[in-house]
């Protein structure tokens, strides 16, 4: 199947909202084997949405389109839809009862606008909407399936785990299966080269690549006739990459690296605590962003000024006098100090130079040491980056929790 | 003018990259008052590159292009761009002197590929790129104008801001100002009402509404013979803007709310220091995002458990115990014990429930409490916040800078 993705919107073309709607579409549907060939954005136009329409329905089988489906006047795509397969609108009496069960729930009138998004075109099946007023829906004819859903995102990701996802997939014969290896500490251009043979060498499972916040994502997809058909296609390829990226690997589902790094040590039960500089709070803001941190993130320190790492961590004067406070042994005694106050099971300490300025011949921007300790066992490790002040920060913050991934 | 805008790279239609590009175009044009009808995203298909691209020159005027024009094989939007306006490719020697200038520089070889950089359409108009190894182009025929610019954001980004907006306001006999009138502690609809008068009675400056991380943005754009001409029809609805809402206006340029917050800070030698529970070192995290921070950034404390808060802070058990460590009483605490041991001229304390678990029905998720003293006044202020955790954690870091920028 071909697909082209339409997100409706003037607010898209103002430059007011990001189109992240379609790129979330985009890697849903490549996992599903589904060759997305266009991505397309109008605005509230009924004219030019109902052209764009007509042409992509000539150029790809699949349609998908987001937003333009509120009770404001503009929001026109169910009429350019209907028009577009034939259909007229018809008002749907149990999505008119739920919409009336809503707003009596949340004790508001509903205007005739609201009652607008009862309609639908003739046949459409109704997709439902739990987080949210407008349904969407799906109109199909001997060439075209068209999937129509709702613009806020939250809504949208919702409505297509819930419902579309298995809606494609029984377009299929055959159950397409996924399954990623994930990484951590390597570069994408690296990593492809130590696959390069696998890649390019087999066809089934295809292989794609994805990059994103320092984690590289290799997607295996096969289809099979059943789940567990296409997990014995992918695992052969799966082990060996295992094998070959050994301790890369964070995880084999979730790629979110931070999330992987803090449940495990929610499920062990080991507590952690940082004392920053130039990350400024960076660390423990990304640790305490997964919910539950709480149990394990004991306490943090932002030391920015000298006084302070002396005041808070008990680093010597004469240490920030002889080596200065971006220095390997500045880095020890942070993380030394932090783990006589809190005896946390994990400790992270980070001095460095963020930029852009502060740099220097001898001390360059990018410059960082992390202390890192488990279990009071102290170790530090210096970073030479390049970037901005804020790739600097995020990949020192990155490279922290991951000198402990590996360490444990 | 309208404006077609066209990404190229298969790595968009994967769902690996998130088109910003097209959004960051789609802003500065309407800021030239140029409209932008559709945004097109196509693959590195040289095929469906050029109809998508025959198409969009039937559209739309003007044509820009983001994406393939780096290096390697799949990179061909310089070839069906240059077929589209009925011109060969050809060396460029200046281009390629660059090129070789650029690789001796880094020490690498210059390979092939390198040298198809130097090639471009007969005629075209060349753009230099600072950032990168690609240039830019721009093509001209009696009907379309098309620019095309690379892929990466930063480099795009930096030739759109050196040299095509010049060149797109040098097609226009006037000259477009645009001022923006930027609100934080107000919500969008709330905003756009007080002013409904002013957006309904009048049509020149166009006033346009932009939301994002807190801010509303009003851009009041128009056109003029000169900059001067344009900034005095803007200037009395500007005004009237400014009166309406008084203390929520923060800026009148940039729209980064922290960014101007902190710079204040700078320019008057305020230091500010930092007591966190749930925001869990974000708000020292956004501050040391500006570059510059660490001449008033003291320190920060994050102190997630009851025994960090009586440690660090001096909070007392008797507190805690009686009222719990999400209290009035506790952040007020929290707040001294930060300025006795600091003395920074700003001093912040944040306790609260940021969820999804952690609440009850006398506290529940999102009920927050900021301490705040200037020069060691102590306020405390409730907050009763909805949504997910990071949502609720984003607000109240962004809450309590606002409200240490209204005491001020």
């Amino acid at each position: 199947m071909k697909a082209t993705i339409i997100a409706v919107g003037t607010e898209l073309l103002m430059g007011k909202t990001v189109n992240t709607n379609s790129t979330y579409l985009s890697k849903e549907l490549n996992d599903l084997g589904i060759d997305v060939l266009y991505h397309k954005v109008v605005g509230d136009n009924p004219k030019r949405l109902e052209e764009l329409l007509l042409q992509s329905m000539k150029e790809t089988d699949l349609i998908i389109t987001t937003g333009g489906l509120g009770p404001t006047q503009d929001d026109l795509t169910k009429e350019v839809i209907g028009k577009a397969f034939g259909k007229t609108l018809h008002m749907n009496e149990g999505v008119l009862q739920d919409l009336k069960a809503f707003f009596k729930k949340i004790d508001r009138e509903m205007t005739d606008n609201n009652v607008r998004q009862a309609y639908f075109p003739e046949s459409a099946r109704i997709i439902p909407n739990d987080k949210g007023t407008a349904p969407g829906f799906i109109l199909e004819n001997e060439n075209n399936i068209c999937i129509s859903l709702p613009g806020p995102p939250r809504e949208m990701k919702a409505m297509y785990q819930a419902e579309i996802k298995n809606i494609l997939n029984s377009y299929s014969q055959d159950t397409i299966v996924s399954q990623y290896v994930n990484l951590f500490g390597i570069g994408e251009s690296s990593a492809e080269d130590m696959v390069k043979d696998l890649i390019s060498e087999q066809s089934d499972p295809s292989i794609a690549i994805y990059a994103g916040n320092g984690v590289i994502s290799f997607r295996l997809t096969t289809k099979a006739k059943s789940e567990d058909e296409g997990y014995e296609i992918i695992k052969p390829i799966k082990d060996e990459m295992a094998k070959r990226f050994g301790q890369l690997v964070f995880s084999y589902d979730s790629t979110d690296f931070v999330k992987v790094f803090v449940e495990n040590l929610i499920k062990k039960s080991l507590t952690i605590s940082t004392a920053e500089s130039c990350t400024g709070g960076l660390i423990a803001k990304m640790i305490t962003d997964v919910s539950g941190a709480s149990s394990i993130f004991e306490r943090g320190y932002i030391t920015y000024s000298n006084a302070a790492k002396a005041d808070e961590l008990n680093v010597s004067e004469e240490t920030l006098k002889k080596y200065g406070a971006v220095s390997e042994e500045t880095a020890l005694e942070m993380v030394e100090g932090l783990y006589n106050k809190t005896k946390s099971n994990i400790c992270i300490s980070v001095t460095g130079i963020a930029g852009p300025n502060g740099g220097s011949k001898e001390k360059p921007v990018g410059l960082v040491y992390v202390g890192y300790a488990v279990d009071g066992d102290f170790k530090v490790k210096k970073l030479n980056l390049t970037g901005d002040r804020e790739r600097i920060r995020r990949l020192t913050a990155f490279s922290s929790l991951d000198l402990i991934r590996k360490r444990m």
